[in-house]
């Protein structure tokens, strides 16, 4: 039996008492602000060449790590979802048999984000009006496929539609950045900037470090094995990224470690990272004392710092020789703030010219660390509900922990962090609307007046990330 | 002044709403479907023997640790509740005076879900309409105890009244299981199970381990002091237990590490752990080790595996020395899974055909580790709240940490974990009324629609545990 | 544009509902019952002297660190807020400037208590009708200005208008109490007492550690650099604050650590200890033995203990340099309480006649560690939500996660914690606010009857910290 798909214009909104009807006031506000989106990891590359997309799958479902997490928890292989084993490409399967082994498994998503993100795609981008299941599942393959060959579904027209007024992507270091070039000279209008990820030059225990710092040599004509050619070639790249407009660092470190050590120290250290040597401590200290480097840098240039810590990385050993990164295999783990970022807050945490936006996945330290750092240091915002937590329970617990501490004007507005640039829309909506929720509550408790309320709701959906990235 | 106890029909549901209305749509379809309980601490003799329980206090108040460890928290002596110090038998109370000494404390029970249960019972099956209190003990005690010697009371009665499909005990690897066998030649079509928790012979710092591999020895006709005869020991018990029905193996560790030793490390560690000079880390590693070679275990027979981590037994040693375990002495703490499971996960993870049902209570870990290790791992299901988090609020929290990153279908419906044969409708009861209101949130806030929340509410009550347990 | 200042009877309650009117009935009890405030840092100078207030920022500004915390999180100087630094006495702005500036960013406080409470303050205590903001700055200053000169804002009128039934400070055990022995000798009924806090000679990494030993032995005509002399003093100064009052100590320590030494050990860690030649685990071990100790104490001579752990102060060491202590600076870290709390359980965590109270900055602890121990041991109870937690969704949590497992009995009633004097009327309503908002949901839901939810309002608002407190 084929289900209708019904997009209710309420949802996520209270459904009872005075609250819904505020919210609904606040919601109507800023449903249709332009979005603000300075995180993420959608590919450059579609701006720039502005091709067609090919089809359903490769669009929504193989760069979607949450879809794969969960099919493959139960039992779905990653292959016949069309991931390609690295070193194994004859089992692959094709685009539309991928479609229809998710769509017969697409009950499993109840209750989580993707859902309510995809729902909202498949309803409001492509026009669909039956839910997704085995038996639509051909209709919705060829209905997607069908529109993503017409011009109002190139990239370029996507994000002319979604009224995204900037989207930031994110890049290794040793990106020529040849994308972001290209969308400049091209004339187009659209402001795609990028995001310094320094991750493959500053983790001794990246893949491929050696080969990186060689690169990064090349690249900047200074000698990054030894520590000041190192710095100095840094310091090439993060102006070189903010030539063309990224206004941010992001350092996606395991924990939030932070050092400070001197330049003996740090020529010592580096002396033995360089030569591949390091062990996993020396790793540790060295990410560390490099994000209080680039604080110091930040300093300098402007870039706003991002910090996500707390994912171990890769948890799943056969998964990852098998297919790599990024298929769904992260997990969080406790991290600990207060005694990590000291060194760096210590240094440069009462700097009012400096941004650090903190990201976790340990929610526990919302109120007990988070908040109360960002409550005091200038340096110091917090980053939205991040990764497993940007859903509407997650967003709840968000506002609910850090807002009496830190206060709103302590966070930075959303992020939407995808690579799924269909769902941008989707999830913006969701994060104006939970906070929308948020907002009412407070106002019908009595605990500010709708005024104020109208205000943060702007705030949060358009200025706060505006101001927080710089943009 | 007497006081009338009423069962309300709604308590526990939405009070206002759509999602009122809703709710009580969806606990309509769930409330009379048959209990299925896959995992607690009923006492199979029970149904053995069919015997009339005895009176009111040795029924409901004695063995029941959420009760004991309350009243003693405000100053009320074991003793006074009946209970026998290990060594001294002259200082026991009758049942009747343990009673009273309960009921005038019954106030302080207020807002807990031992509460909640009580009342269920005395109202729905012993028919009281007044509430307990000083002036009612004698009132209750009698008016039990009066029940209790009626056919409709006995053991194999209540069973088949409470409509219960399935009952799985806990049982020691070495115990026989007489009672499983009696139930079984008896005709009696009820079906009890049991589950294998080989915690005695596996954790080296349990009460008698030495002599527990004795009686391994004995039992099994293998060398249980030689690793290789340990191992066929435990394969042999598991198998007798899946000869009588058992479908799994549970393991109450203090902590959930795990390690996969090699053959001749694990020889190595055996031939300390045999000899019972195992140290606290040595024994840490043997369990961790074991967990392991359970899941390897389980791989060939089936059994479903349990892993309760994180309870801190006996914190209290006085009351050990005078009462021994499960005087509600046991408290949590905190338990990381991520580092600690991985070697077991680096192993078998991946396995489609093992199931893994990780309890907590540590409910930090739901959002941060549990869901995405569960919403990866194929292995991997999450148990219910557990113990302290098995109450309203509790497993409030556990839908709302968990659906977003796990999905429903990767939890396995509710387990009552009960000694209290008495409470097991109104546990399951609790549990169908919460997660019928959890459901009907997501369908008032338009994340799903009702038919789906019908579908999962009748999972979540009844399908899910005895496809997870394999019941 | 000035906007009013409206403060609605039912801030704080439910909104909607069956629990809406049952919580305005719960209410409507315990509004004015009068104030306990059995823990807090009020000067008791105020109530000797009985002097009129200086100004509007002297008493609501420079004293509130959550204020400090907010506005400098912001880039606000302290010392444009009117802080003096240490050792530079140049740099310090007029009241009315200070006020001016923290007028000027008002609007941070958004969805903070801290607003809750100043609104609540500037309307009931001033009799203020328009919102504080930049224009209104001026406006504030005077008016609240003109009142502090008036006979009815002078310490005891307020104390007397607040309808106090007791008021406890927090002094060092260095104290003479002369403000204290001041209000007795006046004949004044007010019934102010102190509370001993002896952090500043137990704990040796305290400022003046040495210099406080010496103030000690002269106090006492005891040897406080010999074990038994100190002992000795230490009960001579709870004597002495017993003997003013004084029902209970305080204990400040960085984290929950307690430990049972033996004579010989305790003695010889004295004695690098009085030499002042502690390292900091040798620190941290004397203040865990010394919690034992005070409770052995407290057993002798009836003081309830209270135990403030996991505050990491003075995070920020720039600032600490700059301005000292209680700036704002301050960060809870995770705290452990079931492995470090056990040596002092083992010993006396049965008895009957000890009262510990514990406090935490880490939520996590309520519902995991906190309430299964205050729910087994005689000894304990659960104080409030603090500091960073006092506010509507840090009491929510408080009661959501506590109360199933240690019941309602096990916990304490509400502290104000504060400094703000003119802020002690808000601080308890919200939290008899927020407490029958808890309540009336319970009685909604049908998990209490509402004339239980009557007594237990009552109960947290008066009955319980009168008991816990023995006042």
């Amino acid at each position: 039996m084929t289900r209708p798909l019904i997009l209710y214009p309420d949802r996520l909104l209270p459904t009872h008492g005075d609250q819904r009807v505020i919210a609904h006031r606040l919601y109507a506000e800023v449903a249709s602000l332009p979005i603000v989106s300075p995180h993420g990891h959608t590919d450059p590359e579609w701006f720039a060449t502005n091709a067609f997309f090919s089809n359903a799958s490769d669009l929504l479902l193989t760069p979607d790590h949450y879809l794969l997490r969960l099919l493959y928890s139960h039992g779905v292989p990653l292959e016949s979802l069309g991931i390609k084993p690295r070193n194994d490409h004859s089992a692959v399967v094709d685009p539309r048999s991928a479609w229809r082994v998710f769509a017969a498994h697409y009950e499993l998503f109840r209750g989580t984000p993707s859902r309510l993100w995809l729902d909202c795609v498949f309803s409001q981008v492509f026009g669909m009006s039956v839910r997704l299941d085995s038996e639509t599942a051909d209709l919705y393959f060829d209905t997607i496929n069908d529109h993503l060959v017409t011009e109002s579904f190139r990239p370029r027209a996507l994000f002319e539609r979604f009224n995204i007024e900037v989207l930031a992507t994110t890049e290794s270091p040793l990106d020529e950045l040849p994308h972001h070039q290209s969308i400049r000279r091209s004339g187009w209008p659209g402001r795609v900037i990028s995001t310094f990820r320094p991750d493959p030059v500053l983790d001794p225990e990246f893949e491929g470090f050696t080969e990186n710092l060689e690169q990064l040599s090349t690249i900047t004509q200074e000698d990054a094995f030894d520590y000041r050619g190192y710095l100095a070639a840094l310091r090439k790249r993060r102006a070189f990224f903010a030539s063309l407009g990224a206004t941010a660092t992001d350092h996606g470190h395991p924990t939030a470690a932070t050092a400070d050590l001197t330049e003996a120290e740090a020529n010592e250290l580096f002396s033995v990272i360089a030569k591949g040597g390091a062990n996993a401590k020396q790793a540790e200290l060295f990410r560390a004392h490099m994000l209080t480097v680039m604080a110091e840098m930040s300093l300098d240039d402007g870039l706003v710092m991002q910090i996500h810590a707390g994912s171990f990385r890769n948890h799943n050993p056969s998964l990852f020789a098998r297919f790599g990164r990024d298929k769904g295999a992260d997990i969080p783990q406790a991290t600990d703030y207060v005694h990590a970022l000291r060194p760096l807050l210590t240094r440069f945490g009462n700097q009012r010219d400096l941004t650090i936006i903190l990201f976790t996945l340990d929610e526990s330290a919302y109120a007990r660390e988070l908040a109360p750092l960002a409550g005091h240091y200038p340096a110091l915002k917090l980053g939205p509900a991040w990764w497993f937590h940007d859903s509407p329970n997650g967003m709840r617990r968000y506002r609910r922990q850090v807002t009496e501490t830190a206060g709103f004007y302590n966070t930075v507005g959303f992020n939407d962090d995808t690579r799924a640039l269909l769902s941008i829309p989707a999830r913006h909506d969701v994060a104006r609307r939970i906070d929308c929720a948020f907002l009412a509550e407070l106002v019908a408790e009595h605990q500010m007046e709708e005024w104020e309320a109208m205000e943060l709701a702007v705030d949060l959906a358009y200025r706060l990330p505006k101001r927080a990235y710089r943009l």
